[in-house]
Order: structure tokens, then C-alpha cells, then sequence
């Protein structure tokens, strides 16, 4: 029996994209005639099967559930994850998990491994490289051969399915709202300088909280920032100026090292200084002074997607109308801690 | 076609434990004659496959490895998965998770999905039932069938495979060394009441480095602390006596738990208590003051473990000499901050 070859192999061997290979297989018009030629004959010679979704649909359920996020050291995907697991395993199902690293090329690998046979239907979260390329392909066929996928987070426009969202801007302008009504009026966003569609939104909400309380929008405000060690230059600069009086972080981290950088010239949070972060992980609940957040809701966000997702497999097959595709809005709310006292 | 039942459903059918259903497929004579001929009946009947562990082995390779792990919301081990990602990818391997959330039951389940044909071996970590259980019947039926697994950190000595630890009896010692030598003298181990193996040899090697600078142990400085709440009391009688003045905790939600106890009833960390966490996460780094840790060293265990296994599964496979396991002893070291100043 020849050995199989995986999509990555045709790729390296052929010298084209995973993406390349991916799309010739479905006879994409992307890919030109003489390239799609040439993947099909070499993925037909050594037996390479695109996928058997249908097959293993039709014959057998797995009560799995695959899951593919961006990243695993990262507090608000692991509470999701724990909130899947939850409903999965009320329900009788069980849970397995690949990582995209952000990368487009692990999020197709990690899709075909998974939809080969070992799952009955995804919940994922798209990598950043995925959102800035704008190529779904991967997600869109897996659907339409019947394998249901719920999307949650980092979502897409572009791809029909049930999603799982946080309303971004209106969670940004109650934060900034918040901190108006603390009589703050220097209020500084800072954000990260890539392209998750989740930082638009947060930015909208910043500025039309700003202008609702008819604050002058000031461009310099919204620091973007590549890393943490930049973040305490910038800010240091801006403190020291006296040009902000509060700060909005888009993550912890940031908001922690921008207490720690008020701190070593001087400053004192909340008095000098509020600070709110998105993101309720465990640095807000223990750092000093402790931080309020605004909490994303991850478990419940993870419990919803496991409800949609189970309730889509276990609905009747033959039910045609069943394509009523949701998007479901989770609240989140302000957990008001001593930054912003 | 019937449909495929799991080990889950045959052992909810017949209302006895997933261990018993597993052992009974097994013949294993821990399980009583007629349990055991009605659940392989029940089993032969839906058409039950143990596992198909031999027969994929022998024809293909998914070139995927399986990783299960007790928990997700936790540094290091998410910390230990992107060490496994970097050589697997390296070396064109996928990697796919799955959850045990210290449940025994959920690891067999893990195993048994796992090894069906999705992944090549196993890279483990014992969950906390497993070990109080003492029953590894899951882990080493897949091993004599052929499949590789490489253990870290939560290992058994009754599994012979290869293995990857820390030796957590000397990190310890370092630890309260390192205590010793900055004229502490009141040293409390802050510990928590569960039965995993690691937290003995830290007990051990605690207790060694007392002994050796002669200072007598005082059983009463040895803390088992169930929850971040008991912490903060127990401790906080502690300081008030004035009985300890420095703390080796075995985590750093403890530590960071001790220091903000210690604030409030007005000592200085590190002035009045010096404070060592085990495990380096982004709380150690984030807090105020930065807190002193021994670093398991996460990424490296990872690598050194998928490492083992690739080469495992790449050695020629008719080569009969190859059982020579292994196991690699990572080196920690202290990583020292404001808390011990």
C-alpha cells in the first residue's frame, strides 16, 4: 500500500503553497489550469483522498468536537475552552483541540486533520494571518459538505455559519464611558498595532464615547504598540507630559506594565492615573493595585458555542430549512477594581 | 451500518465504570467473569472496536502526535505544548490535544480517541485521579501494542516509556538554599493538600535543605493550603505571630496571595518576608513587588519530549533493542526578583 502523503508533503514537493494544493484539489478558478493539473495527477498517484467528510457523516458519529484557536498561553481562549469542554461533556461529547499559532498554513493542516474522519463538527476562532488574507476557503468547504463549524471571537462576514461574538465597541464605550463619568478627560486607547478585525471595533467604541460627551477625538491618543517594552517608552513619555489621565488597554498586560510604568516616575493609580483593561485574567485579580477589566465572558462564550454547535448534529439531518444561521451576542460587563477607585 | 458506540455509552448502558468496560474489552482478571462476558458481549454486538491501534501503525502515518494534559488554564503546561508545537512542526509533525481535567475517566476516553487511527504516539501528563488511582491500564496496553508514549512532569515509575521530569526535590532545595543564605531562618513551605507526586519531593528536598544548614524542621511550617481564601487566613495568623519570615509557596497564586497578605497587616515583602514561587508565570513577572521563582522551564520539557518521540517513532521499526527508555532530567533555576531582595 502506497503511504499516504498529506497536504503539507504535496505542497513541499510540488513547490507551491499549502493553499495552492488545498484549492487545486476543489478545482478552484484561483489556481491556473497547468498547476491544477499537475497537484491533481500527483495527489490522484499517490491516493491522496481531499477529505471523507460525507463519508464519515453519513456512517458513524465520533461525539467529538474539534476545536482549532490561535493560541494556547492566553488566559481568554483556555476559559473558552473550558467553557466548551463544560457543555461537551454534559451532552456526551468529548473535545479535541489543535492550535493555528496564527498561522493560515497550521489553520488548514489543523482543519484536515481534524474534519478526516475524527470530529462531527468545529468550533474555532480564525488566526490573524487568516483575517488579514481574507481566505476562507478551507471553512467555507468544510460547510458546504455538511459538517457543521461554529465560529467564535475572531470572526468573518464572509463565512455562513453560527458564530459566538462580544459586542466589541459597545464593551469599549461603556469602559470609556466609565471613565468619563470618573471626570476623566485625557483618556488614551492603547491597542496593538495588527490587524484583528476585534481592534477596529474596540476603537469605534473608544471615539464615539469620546464625542458622545463632546471630548475632542485627539489622534495622538491612540497608541498602538508593538510589544511590552514599548509600551512602557511611550507611555512614559505621555506621563510625564501630563498629557493622559486615563488609559484604556485592549489586554493585561499592557495595562499592567503601564501601572508599573506610572509608579517608577512618580505617579500614583488610580489617583493620577485610572486604568481599565479588556480581558479578565488573573494578572487584573492579583496585580497591585488590582485592575478593572472588562470581563469577555469566556466560559460562556465557550458554553453557547457548545450548545449551538450540538444543537446543529443533533438537529434532524433531513431538514432542509435547517441553514437559519445565528450570531449570538454575549454581554459583558465592567468588573470595577482599585485602578479606577 | 449500526452506529459505533464509544466506551462511554457501553459503560452508561450497562451501568458499570469506563475502567470496568475498558478492562473487561481487555480480559483483564481484575474484572469478575460475568461482567466481563456481558460487556464483551454488548461490545461485539455494536460492533466495538478496542482500538485499531496495530493496524494503523502498519499502514499509514498520520505524522500527528496527541498530547493530554490535565488542565489548560494553566502557564505551564500551556508552556510545555508550545515546546511540543516547535520541534513537531520542525519535523512536519501536527500536534492535537486533548483534555484529562484530572479526571481518570476523561484520560481513558482521551487515550481511546486518540489512538484510533488520529496520531502516531503520545506525549502525557498523569491527571491527579490517575495517580491517586494508581491504575494505568490505558497507558500501558497502548504501549505493548506498539505506540509510543513519552510522560513528563506527572509520571509513574510503573509505565516504562520514555520520560521527561524536573527534579523537583532539588529545585526545592536550591530554593530554600537560596532562603538560607539571605539569613532567613523562619521558613514556611506553603503547599497544597492534593496527591500529586510532585509535591512530596518538594517536601523532601525542603526539609534536606533545612536539615543540612541545621535548622530544625518544625512540622507546623509545613502548610497545606486547599484554596487562595484558606491561604490568606492561614497565613495571615502566621505573620501576626511573627513565626515565619520567608515563604518557598508551590505556586504563584499562593505567593502573590501571601504578599498582598502581608501588606495588609503592614510587613514588607521582601524586607520582613522573603517570598519563592515554583512555577515562572506572568503573575511572578507582573506583580508588585516581582516575585523570585524557580523556573520549571516549560518550552525546553517540551522540546526535549517531542523530541524523544519523533526519534522514537522515526527509529527503524523492526529494530528489537530499541526499548532502552529513557529519562531526561530537566534543569530549573531560580529566576530572582524584588521578592527575595
Amino acid at each position: 500500500m502506497k503511504r499516504k502523503v498529506t497536504l503539507k508533503q504535496i505542497a513541499k514537493e510540488l513547490d507551491v503553497s499549502i493553499s495552492t494544493v488545498s484549492k487545486s484539489l476543489r478545482n478552484s478558478p484561483e489556481i491556473g489550469e497547468e498547476t491544477r493539473l499537475k497537484v491533481q495527477a500527483f495527489a490522484k498517484f499517490y491516493n491522496y483522498k481531499p477529505n471523507n467528510i460525507a463519508l464519515s457523516l453519513k456512517n458513524r458519529k465520533t461525539k467529538t468536537i474539534g476545536i482549532i484557536i490561535p493560541e494556547i498561553v492566553h488566559h481568554f481562549f483556555s476559559t473558552v475552552i473550558n467553557g466548551i469542554e463544560q457543555v461537551a461533556n454534559e451532552n456526551g461529547y468529548s473535545v479535541i483541540i489543535c492550535l493555528s499559532d496564527d498561522s493560515f498554513d497550521k489553520e488548514v493542516l489543523n482543519m484536515e486533520i481534524l474534519a478526516n474522519g475524527s470530529i462531527d463538527g468545529f468550533i474555532m476562532s480564525l488566526s490573524k494571518e487568516t483575517q488579514f488574507k481574507g481566505d476562507f476557503h478551507h471553512i467555507t468547504e468544510v460547510i458546504d459538505q455538511g459538517m457543521p463549524v461554529v465560529m467564535f471571537d475572531r470572526v468573518a462576514n464572509e463565512i455562513l455559519c453560527d458564530k459566538v461574538i462580544i459586542d466589541d465597541k459597545l464593551a469599549a464605550y461603556e469602559a470609556v464611558q466609565s471613565l468619563i463619568d470618573k471626570g476623566r478627560k485625557k483618556i488614551a486607547l492603547v491597542t496593538t498595532v495588527d490587524y484583528v478585525s476585534v481592534g477596529k471595533l474596540r476603537t469605534d467604541g473608544y471615539i464615539k464615547a469620546l464625542l458622545d460627551n463632546d471630548i475632542p477625538f485627539n489622534e495622538n491618543l491612540i497608541i498602538k504598540i508593538e510589544n511590552v517594552d514599548t509600551c512602557e517608552i511611550t507611555i512614559g513619555r505621555l506621563l510625564e507630559d501630563k498629557a493622559i489621565d486615563a488609559v484604556f488597554a485592549v489586554n493585561e498586560l499592557f495595562a499592567v506594565t503601564i501601572i508599573k510604568t506610572a509608579n517608577k516616575i512618580g505617579l500614583n493609580v488610580p489617583e493620577d492615573l485610572a486604568v481599565i483593561a479588556f480581558t479578565d485574567g488573573t494578572i487584573s485579580k492579583y496585580s497591585t493595585p488590582t485592575i478593572t477589566t472588562v470581563s469577555q465572558n469566556g466560559i460562556k462564550m465557550g458554553n453557547r458555542a457548545a450548545k449551538m454547535l450540538i444543537e446543529r448534529l443533533e438537529a434532524e439531518q433531513d431538514d432542509e430549512e435547517e441553514e437559519n444561521y445565528k450570531t449570538e451576542v454575549i454581554e459583558t460587563h465592567l468588573i470595577e477594581r482599585e485602578s479606577t477607585n
